[in-house]
């Protein structure tokens, strides 16, 4: 087909884009309900939220088998099901996490789908969108400055130990230089000179805590509570010891908002927050998430990274503290993936091989099985790649049925809409099947070594948990801080269901090492560290910057 | 009057706010016209320039005499005026600068007027307003990343020597941490290590250059002029080396447009970019000024700091590099600054004497001469303040009659547009005289040398300029790279007319002294060093942000 020819930028732009006043009618809401931003944007007041209507509607969640580096394609799957169920006469709303700015001029293509399946106008929602990001980074460089202001003046002096500090500044940008800096140079006017650093914006705690947050009142709360680092006499800080829940609340005052925008096929999608996958949750806002089932009888979302991550998170975490309860699972898979964990190498991933297919089927069985845990039987979808075989795709239904699971072929990319009313009759009916019945795999309660071991060895498959010194030492401070009580946010590779990422399939009789500790106490979230997690990305030798251009009339190219 | 005792927030709170649709509609635009950012503010699409009209409306100056610490309300003095102007049926619109976001939590109150004389939202207008900041931030930090990736590079390098980098990062936070500190730490996979530092956002050249910029084509191109430093052979390094002006004039792609609110009284008013007053011209966009005069017949706009720096530029840049004609400039005096350069103390400034009135006129005389130096005569505004007595008002009326040029209580704070309406008469028929013809002070193609001498002995009152050694070298290097034909943009204290702040009043028999230069080649200035130039301000002792906060349905308190 032709029109596969041309780039997720050019689909975009060559899209009707219909007025967000005309999106918004299909979810029941006029003019007077949006607070526009532009003709294509809007942002949605949180008294549209509607608690009877949230119970009644269905939540699906779309994860994915353990991903190869190009990703299984969740977004696309999710906006493409979203076309699918409106099509068959589900009404249904997307809601999706906002893609961080900083990557765009890197190498990474944009994060709004892609082919036709896509959510549009895609060059505000990578880049500026409404100034939800930009609104994070300000409330968490506010309090950075309120630190260092602290430890520099002399009266209201807290005694912050500069060595101790956690808290780092944020910019929204691939900027590798300032990962490990010193601040406070030049003398006595200029700040007392200590180590520090920044991450990326979607790593703000600032950011996890608004995607948690469910009104204005508890998000001032968490932003209070965000642990800062230790006084001189090992006391522990917390931001509002300096009094910056309210300014910072104040910054993120649209922010708290959701977006609204609309897909390819004009139906509506909520784009609300974007945290980190591996440090944080890595799903979009509690409020957008619930705005969505006020508005619509489906709501489609994802998590980032595979089932042992994204939907493990999204599951014990974000659905727990929000009192959600979703009714489908769908896990992503393609061919592709399927003959990387059955042991094709990368320039192998397009070679068709039914061996492998089989093989890799391991890696899918175990995240259909984790599912299953929670109460709820999931569906498959394979996202279609142009190499894949009908044996291969065969094979892996067939062995689905294994696990009574539905593995629906699913054309969004190539086709939108029309490519995936199957996969949309397949996950309404599982929404509306009598023996889901979501239950969390913890209980928050339970002490963080246990929590930590059911997860590793439930989710994972691990057979032990091994905590270093330094993670038995901190786990006893939280304990005495009274922060216990939880809930677990792995951070760990999403190459592997181990912490190992080059064991592929479905690794068995390995154990999982916890080398430390980080403690989201604003977020609300206990952060084992499994690995090197990268927080700060870097620009590639030829950014992506360089092939961009805009014209007179303001048309971009090259934006991918 | 009791309505005196709110705080400007309560009053702007109080204020009936109007749908931005019915604003637009006093300047003929239908809503179709508008980008909306929620109800209350509107982007202005480049379309609506119209170059005719621009010719043919009237184009008004506020400036003010030498300011004491607090300023003598210009903003409140040039949105009083627009509803003065109104008020007497002429169709007027303000167009001023964007306040930045970092000092709102520091010292100062907000920049969008004050008493009853102010645009609203304040808030907004005063926080993210429409994200103009944060993208001229992102694309001021995207060229730093490129900067540092090409530095840490081994393909494309440009062999940038790392010391000679001028080009610094932005942040719009008073955080004086970061305005020296080493980055690239941290081994090799962290970049280079170099000395760095960050001004505060309205600092970056990247704000002048939007500020000059009258379209994509242009704002590219200046982008692309952008001086970063030197190689190790000495060449000239700049930011279209690194191929980042398209990337960077896509982050402004929304910035470039004019954003537009309303006054109190509901009259529009347009408010765009905001460059520094020190180290660039201190006044709003080319393009929102254009806009204004496309839309309206009156243009009230005004320009930081005293006329001879604020209108200095604003004359001698702007209008010449726009081909803008004013027709009046207002000259905002208080008694209260004129008791000061009469050699009030500042706990004296409330004390009443014409005699201090009286020698402080030597002040205001030499700005009334300055304006006639191009060609218009000025009118003058009282801004009136409780302290004021009747004699001290005469008297600089009387004063004001020896240069023929009026001088008129302005009452906007107390009153809005009822207090302006005799100010407003005076300023229109100042821009209907027939001897009001406004020419430059210097021609743009003179050396270097001349033009800060004819600044500084026409304007400032010099007798001679003193340049540096390393300033005459500076000079030397402009020249030979060609950039010398450029306007000058002065970098001297606003609290004297002299480069020395303690020499109040009208100095005489001074030299000014130019220590060395800055060149913002992508804005097009060169800017001779005078004094000390602040670029990032601290936060104080306790920050206005402890005394801020926000109830649950989102109201702001706290913020000044």
């Amino acid at each position: 087909m032709e029109k596969k020819h041309l780039s997720d930028i050019e689909i975009a732009q060559a899209a009707e884009i219909r007025h967000i006043n005309t999106i918004a009618a299909k979810l029941n809401l006029n003019e007077d309900h949006l607070e526009h931003y532009g003709k294509y944007k809007a942002k949605l007041p949180l008294s549209l939220l509607n608690e009877e209507k949230i119970k009644e509607s269905n939540l699906i969640l779309v994860s994915a088998m353990t991903p190869t580096p190009a990703g299984e394609g969740k977004t696309t799957t999710s906006i493409g099901l979203t076309e699918g169920m409106n099509k068959i006469g589900k009404k249904t709303v997307a809601v999706l996490r906002e893609p961080s700015l900083g990557p765009v001029f890197g190498i990474k293509g944009g994060a709004a789908g892609g082919g036709y399946s896509q959510v549009i106008p895609m060059e505000d929602i990578n880049l500026h969108f409404t100034g939800d990001f930009s609104a994070i980074e300000k409330a968490n460089n506010l309090l950075s400055a309120l630190i260092d202001n602290n430890i520099q003046s002399k009266t209201n002096n807290l005694n912050i130990d500069p060595r101790t500090i956690v808290w780092k500044r944020v910019m929204d940008m691939n900027d590798r230089s300032l990962r490990q800096i010193t601040i406070g140079l030049g003398g006595t006017a200029n700040g007392v000179p200590r180590e520090d650093g920044f991450n990326i914006t979607p790593a703000s705690e600032v950011m996890a805590i608004l995607c948690m947050a469910e009104s204005f009142t508890d998000l001032k709360e968490r932003l209070g509570n965000i642990f800062i680092g230790y006084t001189f006499d090992k006391q522990p800080v917390f931001a509002k010891d300096l009094k910056a829940e309210n300014a910072m609340a104040i910054l993120l005052k649209d922010a708290i908002k959701p977006n609204m925008v609309q897909t390819l096929e004009g139906n509506p999608a909520i784009i609300h927050g974007g945290p980190f996958a591996n440090i944080a949750q890595g799903t979009n806002t509690v409020i957008a998430t619930k705005m969505g089932l006020s508005l619509a009888d489906y709501v489609v979302t994802e998590a980032g990274f595979g089932a042992d991550l994204g939907a493990e998170k999204f599951l014990n975490i974000k659905c727990v503290s929000a009192g959600l309860k979703p009714k489908a699972v769908v896990i992503v898979a393609t061919i592709r993936a399927l003959r990387h964990h059955g042991g094709a190498k990368s320039e192998e991933y397009n070679t068709p091989s039914v061996e492998r297919v089989e093989k890799g089927f391991a890696n899918l069985s175990k995240h259909i099985e984790n599912i299953q845990k929670f109460g709820i039987s999931p569906v498959v979808a394979i996202n279609a790649f142009p190499s894949d075989t009908q044996e291969e795709i065969q094979l892996i239904q067939e062995k689905c049925q294994d696990y009574k699971v539905k593995a629906v072929v699913a054309n969004g990319w190539a086709e939108g809409g029309a490519g995936m009313t199957n996969l949309a009759e397949a996950v309404v009916d599982a929404a509306n099947a009598d023996d889901n019945e979501f239950k969390p795999l913890y209980d928050w309660k339970k002490p963080i070594q246990e929590k930590i071991e059911t997860i590793a060895k439930e989710i994972y498959g691990a057979d032990s948990v091994d905590f270093s010194k330094k993670a038995t030492l901190q786990m006893k401070r939280m304990e005495k801080l009274g922060f216990d009580q939880m809930p677990i946010c792995m951070a760990k590779t999403q190459k592997s269901l181990s912490d190992n990422e080059s064991l592929h399939g479905r690794p068995e009789g390995f154990e999982v090492s916890v080398r430390e500790f980080e403690f989201a106490a604003g977020a609300g979230f206990i952060i084992p560290i499994l690995g090197q997690m990268m927080r700060m990305p870097g620009l590639p030798a030829v950014p992506a910057s360089e092939g961009m251009s805009i014209d007179d009339d303001g048309v971009i190219s090259g934006l991918s």
